[in-house]
């Protein structure tokens, strides 16, 4: 009976509506850095929208603010659903914000058919995913990811990170405090629109998240020698610049054909002294690359260091790297896999399985709970204004979420 | 008679000693930006040693000063020598300060010889040869080569021009009303370490510099698209780094391969918005090149900014550019570099024609009377404390820029 079940679309999309006007840059984009008042100010209409619904509402230590429909069975076990509230700088509408008001969806579809789950249900709003602070921070101190080095440290720099914090009623102390207990779990489903065209491209309906990317970047530097650069011979140099952009070609070549799922970008290079006139002596470089297992990255990592070490030798240059930040790869859980492929196919909606380029809570949460996530089609991209889901291609994923959460409500019985 | 003749080189040697005192950095190197404390005490050092010597001291309204050991007949052109004082932040001895020793040193040996030339002769130190302020910008103001939009936007910046001119006791004025009639000059010689290993590697004494070459910088940019790193393909993005890196390499091949005499610089390259995470979408370059001639110049940039826009359309970039400073190249007198010739070979020396790839002074005075100038080897490099002249290839210098100076004031009789 319950596979007729659909959420309210044009429920969804009043709240959608209502939530994108808070922050709006006017555009059809949104400006929520963590914490900003117009964060503050969406947190605060979730919160009483959840409130009028009837659900409880939750805020853990590290402000992850979350509505409840708790089941009969005071010890059950929780599914949660969400995504996050706060956008990057002039971002756009639909990134994470949707994926909250579909989880919200979800709880009040459940609510209003009546259904008797053997799990509670909790639709998130993770705090800082976006990482204005320090990045998917909520979810790393409710999965207990989160250590005092890291607070220490934060990259929006410490005055700004306590600033923060006090505009929030928030303290550094607590979200060392937010690890919840994964036997309190039954899981995490996390709906988002897709950061790339693989879907639309496609003509897919459901993209079935099997793995998040890991993360490393490199800090990676040649020396050479400066020199006047009327005077010295052409092939008397040794030009830092020259062997940057030798390793940026051959890097890139590297990857494209020894790593075809991976990515590799430089992101910044700078030079010195940086005059026209001189030869550069010094070249830095923020290099990042993404692949899907730990093995992957380490190859990843021995075979660019290697070319950068085999250009810096063939122009006379020094190479040296130190390694950035990190981000582990996490696999999605097969059966929440299998729930979402399910639900798709009931719905008769085309499915794919692919995996995520960008970092999302779900990979903290597949630390402690069985997690998983479904892109929706969008096009423009992600992080601007001009990211657009079709209304259709919403409802879809959010009916997928229902149906994927009553499918692990069952088999969490 | 004067054939025997031979400079003081115990003189010359403890002049340059006492006046590499003045600003020393202790590690053989000076540091005398211009009208600096230490660049004004040694202009005030070479009044006095001047003066000392009986010769007129004459500073024009740039702050050009210069030392005059004039003939019997008023109406004689001056035949001038010379270079400057002022040095780079943390430079080298020899540069410049070795060329105004050498000049004084010629006027001492004419005048202790007792000779009669048939012109005055006069030992020149010119105003910020080095760039501190504006660029060789006495030289400038003596031929009629400044005007007010050079002083309106000094690259030091107004409020520093303005302060060094006040303690110099200068205006800007002044600048513009240094020009010198052609008419009353016989030419100008200068004497140089070269700032290359040129003359060090072939074993040669004297370099006879042909032509000063010609300098032209490009503000090159390129344009693309800034996109996810971990969400978009590695050949779906619009990458400005990597057409900037394409660039610098097929630049510098095209340069080497097609202009062999020409030299070719990326100074600097920013890459924006510049994070880890993001596909650069733009790219700014600092490229400079230089060669003899106007012609080569213009074929250079003709084919420079061809690559560039090859490499554009390969990279679904868009390509554009602004001309940056130029120096036009100078050739130097034919019947100076004849005496420069005649006087090394009569003194026995290995000499070579060659062209320089730095600015100097000369290329200014070659636009309003016959000039020419001389390197001696140098290892070292230049613009910093190793730079340095073994005292025999000073000596040898300066008796070149003695005979030539004899027989260019005969020849201007």
């Amino acid at each position: 009976m319950s596979e007729a079940l659909r959420i309210d679309g044009a429920r969804l999309k009043r709240d959608f509506v209502a939530l994108s006007e808070i922050g709006s840059t006017g555009d059809g984009g949104v400006h929520r850095p963590t914490f900003s008042a117009a964060h503050l100010a969406a947190r605060q209409w979730f919160r009483e929208r959840a409130a009028a619904e009837g659900f409880a509402v939750r805020e853990d230590r590290a402000g992850n603010l979350s509505a409840r429909h708790d089941c009969v069975r005071p010890d059950a076990r929780t599914l949660v659903l969400g995504s996050h509230l706060d956008s990057v700088p002039n971002g756009g509408r639909f990134d994470g914000a949707l994926g909250v008001m579909v989880a919200l969806e979800v709880l009040r579809t459940v609510r209003d058919a009546g259904l008797a789950l053997p799990v509670h249900l909790e639709a998130m709003d993770f705090t800082d995913e976006e990482g204005t602070l320090i990045g998917l921070t909520g979810s790393r101190a409710l999965c207990g990811l989160l250590d005092a080095a890291d607070l220490a440290t934060p990259r929006c720099g410490l005055s700004h990170w306590r600033e923060s914090l006090a505009r929030a009623g928030l303290t550094g102390a607590g979200f060392l405090q937010a690890k919840r207990d994964p036997a309190t779990l039954a899981g995490w489903l996390e709906l988002h629109i897709e950061q790339a065209p693989r879907l639309i491209n496609s003509n897919t309906d459901i993209g079935i998240v099997t793995a998040l990317v890991g993360i490393r970047s490199l800090n990676l530097r040649f020396d050479g020698r400066a020199d006047h650069a009327g005077t010295t011979a052409m092939d008397a140099r040794a030009d830092a610049g020259l062997g940057a952009a030798a390793f940026m070609q051959a890097a890139r070549t590297l990857v494209v054909e020894q790593f075809p799922d991976c990515t590799f970008n430089v992101g910044d290079v700078r030079l010195a002294p940086g005059a026209f006139n001189i030869v550069p002596a010094q070249a830095d470089l923020k290099v990042e690359f993404r692949a899907g297992t730990e093995r992957t990255l380490d190859a990843m990592q021995a075979a660019i260091v290697a070319v950068a070490g085999q250009i810096a030798r063939d122009h006379g240059l020094a190479a040296s790297h130190s390694v950035g930040g990190c981000v582990v790869p996490a696999q999605c859980d097969p059966a929440v896999q299998a729930a979402f492929e399910q639900a798709s196919e009931m719905l008769g909606l085309r499915h794919t399985r692919l995996t995520s380029g960008a970092g999302h809570d779900t990979q903290n949460m597949a630390t402690i709970t069985p997690s998983g996530m479904i892109f929706i089609p969008s096009t423009g991209g992600s992080h601007n204004p001009n990211e657009f889901a079709e209304w259709d291609a919403v409802q879809n994923g959010a009916n997928v979420m229902l149906h994927a959460a009553l499918r692990l409500a069952e088999g969490a019985a």
